[in-house]
This record gives structure tokens, sequence and C-alpha cells, in this order.
């Protein structure tokens, strides 16, 4: 069987890691990454001996690239020729900029959350509207919190059905490694409703979303917590047994020592996975209770790497590789080893 | 007209402001405070002048004050003697044993919120149950968070009616100056429900409440989310109504530059507050949210002065002063000067 | 005798603590403070009452302080007409275009470390080249680690000569209540040699100063570390016989409890400082140690109050007020409070 | 060639990466690892498929392992018998009493730096004292600030000759997922002089050294300042020619990226590194500055893993593998590939 032809725009802390997850995959094949500068990452990339073809997008400045030793093997236009589908993890707005691009050359592309949803036909998320992406040229997928957030509720609603969500979510507030941005020893409020609770609505819309979110000074891991109306009564059994038959959900205990947010991405170095990355969500056991006809529980995302397992989703969705949720999301699963380890007790 | 008068046990970051919020109170004398060691607070309050006087508690090393030139008025023993009601803010635990000498020297006293509920009568809060404190020896005052989220929550309750509450707390998890306490790059998850929750309901029984708690590494005020279902649709207008009345919650507004607890805590410092201390919680106009019949906002909570509005209300009630909270308040707000500047905007 | 009029540009985290300082001051007279917006530090000002008068500089919407009936007295150029000398702490670059209208206007102006040095006719410090001030018509002050850096350094060199400095700057981040810059988990450098070190050479061109400057993310006092090299040799005891006796020193020991930053932060909103401010470097008695003929030790910049001592030195040099050191500093010291306290052990 | 036959004791921070270390050298072999409790880490032991052998200390709990169904190999004493040296990196003041029994079965030791230098008969590092270690039972590494500081005060020594240094320690305060200790923002100083400082003329005692260290609220290595005073004067251009050929020191630029400790973080978990880690040390190129006969610089200490390579440089001296510095540090440098990427530019 042809494998698809994959190419990454835009190789930094998103990129890099699509770069990666596409290399995983057993019928696809990574042709190649573009961006526009000697990076940290890019350098990263010559020690390593150069894994992937490098492209330069327009404006890169050759010269520096040469004066490196970093080979670079075309232009982004050869590199968009030579494919059937781009992920596109540029910067916010120059996606929609490439789209151009992307359209004439006839190439289908998957946009990350920075982008405006127009950038797309399908606003995506693997397991809760996959089939909408089926066939689909142009998909946004849903940012970090959102991906994370949606698995959850996504999970409960199959069970048992889901009626409202109201989330607080406790944000980080840069990357390990960013210095263009940060906080102090401060917590900073956004005006409500959150992004991800409207987005929520837009990718669920038969559940009422609202939500708050408080940036905190941290690196490791948004922390959600999320309060789920039922249509009936959902108990503490009820979700564990449903959270834990979720492949990208990793339940997890403060008397094991999972903490907080840091303890799970300790355990990913410990794991021995790249960069200390997860691409599941945790979800503390403990953290789980009941009140009236709601359930309430708190939720860790990885924000560094969560949407790379729902992004290549959606090149098996738009490529028609899978038809299904259910086949498509179980192919990612297999080529990243998603829902072995975290099923350990 | 008599005034009353008042000790206070323990002067570290509590007890040193109940020390200066009762000696602002017209009706009251602060005989005396009492402590263990030369600690810094002791160091500043020598430096200062004494304008306190100081009692030794029992196991203190009277030879380190006198190489210190620290003046010493007497023992634990002899403050308690001189007075009507002992304010208890001895590290946790160490109450319950303060406790004997009270009731021996018919001593009333007010407890915080590190002592069992069991050291007290009553669990107090000056704004949610008033009466139960009045004429009563032993209250115990509502943690800092669970004091600023009741103020809110019965704010609500008493103009509309509140049937359940769910509540996200992100603590800070160290004051200015601790040492003793830290969490770095981290953010970690208590086991559910949080002690507020349960606390609110202890105090509020008709309403049923849940909740979880994040700690988050910032010294400067926890922040707290409250989903709140109405017993009839509260919509964001008649939420704005009910808070802009009360004198102990101040409306802010992102806009006009209060981005988060660190913001309030140098608009203290600015007003010349002492120690950029607030006595208000602080409530975001535009984290007002409603979702069907719920209304979700966001909070602050200053911890190190939140509580000593209504630790001096529960003087008030437990001497009789005032035997409504009406009147309670009022007098305790009118020597704080609480309710004046909240309502310039 | 006739108060110096004094007037304040720029009411930010310096210039609030410009005008208080002038305040206190019993041979000026403070006429007033300019700025552009309705900043928290301005509605702070309304909240108090007005204590000082406002002028608004170009540019200012005066319809947003009408709308919140914040009292405006007049234009940055009515000011800057009524009084003898301006203290500038507009941001950066700010400062020399005003230059433009004190010269217009025949008045004296001392500028904040942010502005370039050319601005000014005398780069200055209180202790280490007050003479050079005196009658001068522009002066800018030094930063503020390169101001306490030069208030120790300069109290060796007087005692005992120096010949030799290396430090290191463990600088704090952001002020408390900053969201427009921060770091996360991260520490920075910057290029050496830091300009610290090159400022305390253009103060005092007899030494030779090198220096190393990484930030990091904390909000209270930057912290530098000094190695000097004495023209004979200087002992812990000499070096605390020196520093003792600087009025703007404040001996502390870790012993006492006085473990960072942020303890001495805490200090001083506990000695009932305006905002919790001090105006003294620590310097910790542990930290000193002798190598050789060097002697190194490490100080506490509180960098938001550290230059208002060394800018009212400068009122009173350009103003003639006082024509040597001794007699300056005395005075500011005398009607800040300074020296008193810190004796105190 | 017969495989020397390594242990491990202590399975954390250090343990980890100290069995991963030997598992890579080709001519040792890993017996085995051992520990008390299951932890997190022998949790991701198990997730992994259990690549190491584990054995059991006196006093572990074998229940709990059953129970979670982790494999074990064996008792600690079994896996003594079974070795030709031991790496004890147990918590503090175990390491000691682990000694009896290394002793009883006359098997070597290398002890990590949180233990006594009693404990051993030689305090050692790879490049400054290698052929002490030659042949002895007992070794104690220097700690992971003095390694990495000694790598660059050696590598200047051996080149052109070092009489003092003056260093100033800016210390991360926890490692990621620590939440045992932590600071939350605040810098807190330490007694001088520095114990690294007086490590280091423990070990090179022909060198004057001091020091003042101070915690910082961050996770991703140390940084030190580094003050050496040269026999000869020593310029910028011939620092870096000595540095540039160490293969544990990575000369950085901050012009290419490298801004702190946290850059180098995300560059080890870009370049692939297991954990992120990084062996070398970095040394900003930026930060060299000379001041007279001296010359200033930085250092980034990766303090999770700086240790693991001398630490292996001493498995080779006592057990006479190799007999020079030489020899000995380039096997270790060979499997472990340290020494080819740090010299791509």
């Amino acid at each position: 069987m042809k494998k698809i032809k994959v190419g990454v725009a835009g190789y930094g802390v998103i990129g890099q890691r699509l770069a990666d997850g596409v290399a995983l995959q057993g019928d696809m094949e990574l042709v190649g990454i573009a961006d526009l500068a000697p990076t940290l990452s890019i350098r990263a990339l010559k020690e390593k001996g150069m894994p992937y073809d490098l492209y330069l997008v327009e404006g890169a400045d050759r010269g520096r690239f040469d004066a490196l030793e970093i080979p670079v093997s075309g232009t982004f236009e050869e590199l968009v020729e030579k494919v059937d589908i781009m992920l596109d993890s540029s910067p916010g707005g120059v996606g929609a900029k490439n789209k151009e691009l992307y359209e004439k050359k006839g190439v289908k592309a998957v946009f990350q959350g920075g982008e405006k949803n127009t950038v797309a036909d399908v606003f995506f998320h693997g397991y809760a509207n996959y089939e909408k992406g089926v066939g689909a040229d142009y998909l946004k997928l849903t940012s970090c919190n959102t991906t994370g957030l949606i698995r959850s509720v996504d999970c409960l609603d199959r069970a048992y059905g889901i009626e409202k969500v109201a989330i607080t979510i406790i944000r980080r507030v840069a990357d390990p490694g960013d210095y263009h941005r940060g906080l102090t020893n401060a917590l900073q409020i956004d005006k409500a409703p959150s992004h991800q609770a409207v987005d929520l609505m837009t990718i669920m819309p038969h559940i009422e979303a609202t939500g708050i979110l408080v940036h905190t000074p941290v690196t490791h891991g948004h922390i959600i917590t999320v309060l789920a109306s039922g249509k009936q009564k959902i108990t503490k059994e009820m979700a564990i047994e449903a959270f834990s038959r979720h492949d990208r959900i990793r339940m997890v205990r403060i008397a094991d020592g999972f903490l907080g947010n840091a303890s799970l991405f300790r355990y990913a170095r410990d794991l021995g996975n790249p960069r200390g990355d997860m691409y599941e969500i945790a979800l503390w056991e403990e953290s789980i209770v009941e009140s009236g006809n709601d359930i309430m529980y708190a939720i860790n995302i990885p924000q560094e790497s969560v949407t790379i397992p729902e992004t290549i989703d959606a090149i098996r969705a738009a490529c028609k590789m899978q038809l299904t949720r259910e086949t498509g999301t179980a192919e990612t699963n297999k080529y990243l080893g998603i829902g072995r380890g975290n099923k350990v007790r």
C-alpha cells in the first residue's frame, strides 16, 4: 500500500513533535519539514544528523544555514509539491497565508489551534467528530486544552450522556525553555467565558458549556477542573469505568505519587519518552467527586504533545485512510504506542 | 461605655493583623500580644517602639528577649487574666491546648481556621451565621478561603437563593516571606472534595457544595472560581447588583488594570494600606458568566488579611456588643474603614 | 526659609515613591505629579483622596479622567512652570524629550536610570559624588542596582581603599504586580560585563570593575555578590565596622531570620513602612568572607525604593540646599527616617 | 575481556541516570538496582518492561511490589554479592550504613555527594584527580555544582595555571517533579563560604577559593559565575581556546538562542537525549570578561546528570580499568557519546 506523504510547516514546539509522530506511522512518510531560521530546534536537528529533510520558507536567509553547514533540501514550495498533506504549525496567522499555496498545489492541510476557525472546512477532534473530517481538504485541530478536555467529556458523553459542562482552566503560562513570555509570582485571569468552553460547544453542539481561565507561572501541563452534568446520575465508579477504557486517558492516583503536573512530566521522562512527552491526558482518581447529578474531576493536559495524536487522526480522516473514529484512532494509537503503558497499574 | 479587653495569642502573619485590627476598634482595647520567640515579627514590633505589650508563652526563653532589649510585660497567663476575650492565632493545635487556660480563667476565645472544629462551640462567619455566635464562649473562624467564598455565596443566597455550589480553588502556596514551605514550577492537587466546600456546607447547611483545590507557586492571593446554582435564574446584572452592595466585596475590572491577584496586592500597597493588605475580596466583573440557571464568577482572597474583619465580628458577637449581623458587621467595617474606597469606581 | 518646589513626572513604581519621599522633606514642597492615563496608581491616588495634585502630560485623554471623577489640576507645562526642579521618572526615552521643556522653562531636573547618560550633565550618586552635583542643572541617578552597589563599595573605599570589584547580580525580573514582563522557571543571562559594573567605573573611575548579571523569576529585591579587592587587607571585622556606620546599609543576620530577599520584604511590611518599602540595602553578616586581600559579601537591593534617598540628595545638590555629601545626605536621611531603625539590633 | 559488574543502590534522580550510564558502557555490566519502595521511578521501570533487575533493600515491603506485579530479583545483599563495585546513590547517610555491607562482602563502592567525606578513601573528580582514585576501594564523588565547577577550573588551570577562585552559585532549588522541597518568589542565601568553594580546595589544594550561594526558585540547572585569577594574564581568547577543547564543556552563545538554563534543557530535549539530560556543562561565550589578570565567566550545571560521567570515571579508576585520566575519561566519553555533538557549532 502506498504511504501517505506528509510535510510539516513550522518546526517549533508543536512542529517537531508532529514530525516525530508522523515518522512513527507505518503507513505515512515524512517528506520533510520547513522553517525560516536556524533556531535552536533546527540546530538540534543538525546535531542529531538531519533525520528529517529541511526546506526553507520564503524570507529565509539561506546564507545563515550554509554558514552553519546545515543541509537544505529545497524551498517550501518544493516541499508542498512532494506531499499529499501538510501539517501546518506555523506561528498564528501564517497558516492562513500558507493555505493559498496549498490550494494552488492541490494539497490538503491540517492547521493548529492558533489559526482562526475560518481557515478550515472542519474544526476537528479525533474522538468527538472524526467522521466530519473524512475526505475534508482543510481541517483545524482544537487547541491543546480543548483537545484534552473533549477527550474526557466525549468519553462520558458516549457512555452516559452529558448535558452541561463548567470548566476552570489552570493554565501553564509558558513551555520549558520559553523566554518570550512568562509570569512571575502572579495569577492572571482572562475575560470569561474561556474560548475552550466555546470551542467545546462548536465541536459538541448538544452540550452547554462555560468556563473561566486563570494563568499560572508554571511550565509543565495545564490542569482543568470539569463539572459535568449528566443526563442521568453518573457515579464515581461509572466515571472511572468509562475513563479507564479510553486509550488516551491515563488514570493516576495522588496516593501513588502523582501529586500534580510536575510528577507527570517527571514520570514521562523516567519512562524514556522522547522529550519527556506524554500523549495521554492524566485524570486523578482522587479528584473525582459527585454532587447531585453532577460529577467533578481534574485532568492534566501535557500542552506540548497532547494534540499530536488527534492531528495524526486528522491525516487519516482527510486522506480517507480509515473511515471511522474507531479504526482511525486505533491506527494512530498503535503506531504511537498509546494505550499500552497507561493501562499498567 | 467600657471597652472590651482583647488579647492576641501568636504574633505571626494573622496575629499581627488581628492586633492591628483590634487596635483600630474604638470600642475595644488591645491589652497585649503573646508569643514564644524573638521572631522577625517581634523584632519589627521592637523597631517600631513596642506599640503593643508583649507577654511570653510557656517555654519562651526570657533571656533571649532581654539580650535584644525587647521589653516583656508578663506571662501568657497574666495576659489572659487581664482580658475579656482572646484571639488565638497560635500554630495549629496549640489553640486547643490554650483553651484549657481560657476555660480556667473564664475568658472567651476566638480560634483561627487551623484548629479543629471541636475546639469551639460555634463555627463562625460574620455574615452567614453571626447570630449563632451571639453570647458564645468559644468560636472558630472559617479559614481564609472559606471566609471569602462564603461572603460571596451568602451575598447571592440572601438576594436570590442558592441551592448548589461547585468551586475550584487556585491556592497560593506560601505567604510573602515564607521560607518553610514553597513549590517550584509545579501545580499540586489535593484529594477532593476540598475542605472549603465541606466547611461551606457546615455553615450553610441548605446548600450542597463540592470542589477541587490546586496549589500554585505564588504568594499574593488565592483565586476561587464559583459555579452557583440559583433557586431562580440569576443574571449577570442581578449578580453585580448584589455583589456591589456588599461592603466586603470589591468589584474590579480587568479592563481597569486588575489583571490578577498581583494587581490587587500592588493596588493595596499604592493605597497606603498597612502591609499592602486588603480586607475585601475582589470579584472580577468580566469573570461573571451565565450558564442556564447557573452563574459562574471568580474571586480573589487576600489570604493574610481576609479573616480579620470576621474575627472582629466574632468578638462583637461573643461579647454581645451587637446582637445582629447588620449592626455587628457595620461596626467592624466602620472602624476598619471598609466599604468606602471599594465603592469608588 | 523658602521651600524648594518639586514636581514629579511619571507616577509609576518610582514616581509614586519619589512623590511620597519629597512630601516628607520639611524643606521641600511637592507641587504635583504628572501622568498620561488613569492607571491603577492614579486610581489609588483618587481613592486616597488626591493627596497630590495631578497634571496631565501631552496626549492624555482628559475625558477619561473626568468620567472617573479624578480631579485634574492642569497640564504638564503648567506644572513645570510652578517648580524649581522636576524629578523625571517617565518611561525610558520620554525624559530626554521632556528635557526640552525643562530647558525652555529654566527648570532643573533629575532623571532616573532608564534614560541615557547624555541626558544629564552629571551621573549622580548621593554618597559617591555628591559634590559633582552641586549646582548642576541636569542630573541622572544611577539605576537601582548600581545605587545600592555603590553605597557598599564607596563605604569600604572611603574607609580602607578599594582597587577592584567583581560582581554577580542576581536580578529580580519583575516588580510585584507586573504583568508586562516576567520569567517562568528559568534563569536568564546577559552579555557581560553588566552595565552596573561599567556604571560603577563611571562614578568611581579609580576602581576597576566587571560583572555578570543573571535574571531570576522573583519580585522582591535583587541580590548582588561583591568581591572587593582592597588596597590593604580588609578583614571581616573591618568590613562590619564600616558597613555598620553607614545610615543606608542595614546589617542583618541569617541567624535572626533574614533568610533572603523575601524576609526583608516581609520585615518592611511588618515595620509598617508604606508599601512594605525599605530605603536601606541589607547586607548579610554571614555572607562576608575573606579571601587573601579580597573581601566578598552579599547585599539585597529593594529595587522599588532604593533610589529614592539618592534622588532626594540630588535635589539638595542641584539646588545647593546643602553643599557637602555629609550635610546633604544627613538631611535626606533625617526626613526619611533612615538610620534609626536599622541600627536597632 | 571480562566486564566489570556494577550495582546501583537507590533508584532516584541520580540512581536512574547512573544505571542508564553504566548500561551504555561496553566494558561494564549493570547487574541490577536496589530500592525500598514502589516509587514513581520504580513504576516507570515496570512500565518500561523491567530493563534492569530490581533488588529490595532491608525494610522494603515485598507485598507492595507483588501486588503491583513488579518482579523482584532478590535482596540488596544478594545484589552486592554479585558485583565488583556498587554505585551508592542512597539518601544522605544511608550510604555510610551500606558501606558496612560492602566491606563485609569485599566490594568497592562509589558514593555520591550527599555522604560525608569520611565515608571514602578518596574525594574524587575524573579530570582533577583521577590518579588518586586508581585502585581505591571507596570513593566519594564531588557534588553536582562542584563537579561542573572543577571541570572548568581544572581546564584553565592545566592550560595556564590558576591561583585563586571566587564563585557565586545561583542554585536551582528543586528538580522537575520535586514536591518535597521548593521556594516561592524568594531568593535564599546560605552562610558563606559555600561548601563548593571548600570542596574545590580539597580537590585542588593549590588554589584558594571562596564563594557565596543563593537559592532561586527554578528547576533547570544551576548557574555559577567564576572569577579565576591566573598565574599569568588569561585573555578571553585563551579561555575559549582551552574550554573548547574540553569534551565535557559545551561552549554556547546567547546570540544563538541559549538565553539561560531553560534553553539548555529544551535543547537537550530536542536533541532526543533521554530525559532531556545533558552530561556537559555549558559555558556562555558572551559571559567571559577579562578584568586585569582575572577572567570571569558563567557556566550552567545540569544538576540531575552532570555527575554521571565522573562517577563512571570513578569505576574505571577504582577497578583499574584505565590508569590515567586521559584514558579513563576518554572511555567514559566514548560510551556516553560525549564530545561529539558539543563540538558541532
